[in-house]
């Protein structure tokens, strides 16, 4: 006998705003995630674009039902309740503020915003979004990863006892080529910063989702290698850093090292993260990003040494709900997983985290990395007013 | 402005029999392919199962149009031109045959069968259908890991030189525990062998794979560790092997070594391939999906050291369809590049590959491994006609 | 104030015949042993080697008061009571007894000799010599690998709980280039076997050493990829082994699976181990000999993974006569901890391990490859006598 | 026949000053440098010690002649050419000095000396002494492991292009307990320095070595995590750092970061180093010191990836003298190929490297990372006078 799926009706209609990179990686996460999560059930309703023919083309090949070109055509529609950002940095502010006015569920993609003016009145509108219940999230999608999900319920267990230091890396080398052409990415104007905002973002992310502390203190140096490259008209001057470098205090007591760079040769996506605490450390790479290395200094001392745990048991965070341990999971799997504890969220009447304000936080040290860059390295202390704000 | 997407029509119409685990990942496969591929359109039209309402919910989170409980009713639509059998393998034989003589194109999850007879008169049905331009194939996914595929690559380009060994082992370790319970896949009626059929049927279609040589004499060993498990009606016997182990003669003149089990605590899903030519080896392990190891004696001797290749460049085969350089694929994304290539062969009017030909071969080297087993390790030779036709 | 150290007298006075690769590994054993372990002083007395001129110039290099290239001289002087035998295998039976019988102790480099007769002799001359007080030992030094010693130690205490299968490989690659020419451990009169007898004897030593089992059967199949070989005269037959594989079933129950090669492209002295038992696994590899990896299954599950102990710890075997945790030991370091068990057990009257038996039953398990080989894989029983005695 | 082994005369006399830790490790080297490497001859004269018994019983285990508890016994000493110190660093200055003046060769173990003051002084009395024909050397033995020499060729060949980022860290863990006892190195006035004399000195010393490059400016952090531990009488209170973080920009135009710590736990010995130029990377850890791995954007972008260079191939600095490829050297073995170097030069009239000069050059840069600290990370510039002079 042959049934016909009834229609998950009411599902919640979702619209992505942009098609490239990110649209792609957003709409491969609301088209799969009912497959694998419990989740409300949702419909991918609208893919938003610039270009009429690409976004169509897109919407196609995305699962998506329509498209178009213009996105306050998805304020008026009662059949999209989410809308979730993949634009470019500086569209971000206006994006998010007014959809959450609309009282649409908002998603953001990192960074929250390139400056933090733009970050604090997101994350204003985020505040009073949430008293009429309408909920927000930026899209640090590296807080899904399994291992890293697990590393934080280990540390909270207090696993690691008192945590002392922190390594942080974000290694990749698109730019380490002198000749790669000059890209928006690599002008000050429309991208905000270089490797800062783009992975630095992440791994200052990544302390406080792990940690639960905040930065205190930055004393950081930025640089860039490759200062002209080949654009459109000839010759173009880079605006942006290549690589940065932070030190940076944290309110537990803990210190974290950082270096982002986008010249790195050899390096793909490595986002590569050691802490260490009085009772052991862990180790994690985002180009194995399935596997934790757990050194426990509670064990036997002949016994000791770091355990590599393929994070794809049953007993760890999200696994349970792909496939048998052992086999491994992908990057894209990670947006899934964000879009279900979304998803999860809005069930259950709970903000979603993390939240405007957690991104807030992440632009508040990124530019202290640079006011610090600025006067050569000296620290800057968090917790005092900016003296001279930037523009 | 906005536009409706309009339907791919006329898109394949694919069914497919089974929900459950291979099934869950043959729809992920059938839900993605267009947004990855460029490819024939499909539409998901039906998923088959047993029992109803499991089925039923099963086809509502993958993304089918319908429901079943009724395969014969695939044979009659006109809607449906792709069955893809996910079945336990002592009813692949009936529904692959079935369905080819109905005009279906089909696709046979591996094992192709439980027994060479049921292999052969599958690969004959196969011949017939593909003259008359009904296509099938037998899922051996792992063709389609880019590691693999950039190994076999690298092979027929002779970067390895004159390959002389090769060393897999393909070791999981669910029934490490003696109190794991009988399963259906511990039975000989039900399953035909046990890591055999499971695991090795995946070694030895990589060798034929990799090398495009074919297996000329075996001389094994089969055991099992845990004779007796807890069944649902008390303890019983189990009747398949825990673990093999062969060493293979190949027709180039390479030879193969061979060790399988579902015994080797802590070894997830460890499909580990090493194979060593004159120009140098590769080594590649399914837990780290993305790597492939290579070494070349061509390098300056002060030079030389196998270089772990991330295989997630547009360089690579598939790399390129997904995301950029070190953003790593997950297990489930072989089969999505699977069904890539089968349509792409529909569309194209070639024959999918591997056929069910390929399919009988291994099962030959599987039954000679259980024939020379039972003859205490003595070679078989796989050119001779089987003395003793096995029941 | 200054003081002469004193003399240690009366130390025992060493005799070690052969000066290339094992002569140069053992005499670096003896010039070391003092400074680290706590064992009956000794004295470098004499150096015995063919060629007058090689053999005084390296006496001079490794520390020796003396050479010569009459072994004989050794029997008669009071002054040397070890004798350290590192000559090609076929002269090792002629020289031991001699040496035993005139009442000296007696080190054997492996494999004991080259064929199960001279093996047996041998065995019988150190049980005789032993009834007298002295003693003798077979060189299988990696018995002093501080982390093949942990593992040994591990299983002994039951961490591992049932172990169930063995995989080990010994892959070299110093024949991988079809013109590396002919040498006197490529013919069967001067070597006895190929990597048979070189790198198989010492992976079979680990067995027993490892589990305390013994081999009960096998099955195995031997290779020579490249036959033929520019000689000094020409073109000459390779008339020995370039690989081999076995499956042994051990009288424990667990099977043992193995593979041998001097062809193994880019594997230099690859030693690989891996053991897996009911409680978890084991594996090592003698090119990073500084570490063990032990999975454990009675961890939690969300922390199981195998952890990669660097076996440097005082904790460890052998470790803390050396250097402060985390300064590796290299591979010579295994000659100097077997000289330093050799003379404890001489100062304690113990009979050092080893012994000349334990290497009669790794000889015999060798023989019994060769058998099975040369019955096409068919299993020999080794509790059985053997029915076609060899030449 | 037998023959004496003849005197080595006229054999370099040396004497160690020191016989804990580095007197261990120096000891050993003067005994076997001649077993492994074509140089002059050398006797081991003298062991001074300040503890009469303890320095007469090392110095019957190490090998040496005589013991003596009077450094100064060695001015006079007519046989002893060489002076190695290995006593704690507030004595290296004097005793260098004065041996030097004396007409000794002088071998010092680092740091230099505890503060930039002595450093000048030591290297101006080199300076002196070597135009008289008396030579000295720091001992950093790190410059000799194969793998980070090999690195320095490689980079020298411009195998890695430009060089733009340096990664290092030098990680330990043996303070990482609480309650792990007040020490010499914790307290400033014997010391000097925390991790940052006693691991920061090695790192700073090979990036000089690696690059050829000088550190120009220094940003940087200290922290002491632990800041009182128990002592003989009672708690004492840590007076030098535990932990430093530095970015320092040489005056290639590359930028290196850099961290240390004796608090990482977990980490034995990690000295870990990356380097990434424009035409690939470089990666080194001393707890596998027999690897080098080598990423090289000129290969074929399939193959691309670090290939793990086993630094035992003839073709290898130093690895020739000593065993097979693939027989792995241990932590030791550095300092043995250090002692053949200094020897080497002495024979051949070279001024050994690295020099006191060279020492020098990493203590301003340690300096330069302590005031940089006390300015709250704010620039220092090392080409600048140093503004205030520290006590």
């Amino acid at each position: 006998m042959t049934a016909s799926v009834p229609g998950h009706s009411p599902a919640l209609g979702v619209a992505v705003l942009g098609y490239s990179f990110m649209g792609k990686a957003h709409s491969n996460a609301w088209r799969n995630v009912n497959a694998f999560y419990d989740t409300p059930a949702v419909a991918q309703r609208l893919l938003v674009g610039s270009d009429r023919e690409r976004v169509a083309e897109a919407a196609g090949r995305y699962g998506w039902s329509e498209s178009s070109t213009d996105w306050r055509s998805v304020l008026e529609r009662d059949d999209i309740q989410i809308v979730d950002i993949c634009t470019p940095g500086h569209l971000h502010a206006e994006l998010a503020i007014t959809a959450l006015e609309a009282g649409k569920h908002v998603i953001v993609e990192k960074p929250l915003a390139n400056t933090v003016g733009e970050a604090e009145r997101m994350a204003g509108a985020a505040v009073r979004a949430r008293e009429r219940g309408i909920q927000s999230m930026i899209g640090f999608n590296y807080r899904r990863v399994p291992a890293l999900a697990q590393a934080r319920s280990m540390i909270a267990a207090g696993k690691l006892g008192t945590i002392r230091q922190l390594k942080l890396a974000y290694l990749q080398d698109w730019l380490a080529d002198e000749q790669a052409p000059m890209t928006w990415r690599l002008r000050r104007e429309s991208a905000g910063s270089g490797a800062l905002g783009d992975l630095a973002s992440h791994a200052v992310d990544q302390i406080r989702f792990l940690l639960g502390a905040e930065v205190q203190s930055v004393s950081a140096t930025v640089h860039t290698f490759v200062t002209e490259r080949p654009g459109p008209a000839g010759t173009e001057a880079v605006t942006v850093d290549d690589a940065a470098w932070a030190t940076l205090r944290l309110d537990s007591g803990a210190v974290a090292s950082l270096e982002v760079s986008r010249m790195a040769s050899g390096r793909k996506n490595a986002l590569q993260i050691e802490i260490y605490g009085s009772g052991g450390h862990l180790r994690f790479d985002l180009e194995n990003l399935n596997e934790l290395h757990h050194y426990d200094t509670a064990a036997p001392p002949e016994l000791q040494g770091p355990a590599r745990i393929l994070v794809t048991d049953p007993a760890h965070p999200y696994a349970g709900s792909w496939w048998p341990p052992g086999h491994i999971l992908g990057w894209d799997h990670t947006f899934t997983s964000q879009a279900a504890d979304f998803l999860r969220s809005l069930g259950s009447g709970a903000s979603p985290e993390p939240s405007f304000e957690d991104g807030l936080e992440v632009q508040k040290v990124l530019d202290a990395v640079e006011r610090s860059a600025a006067r050569s390295g000296a620290t800057v202390d968090l917790s005092l007013p900016t003296m001279t704000p930037r523009s």
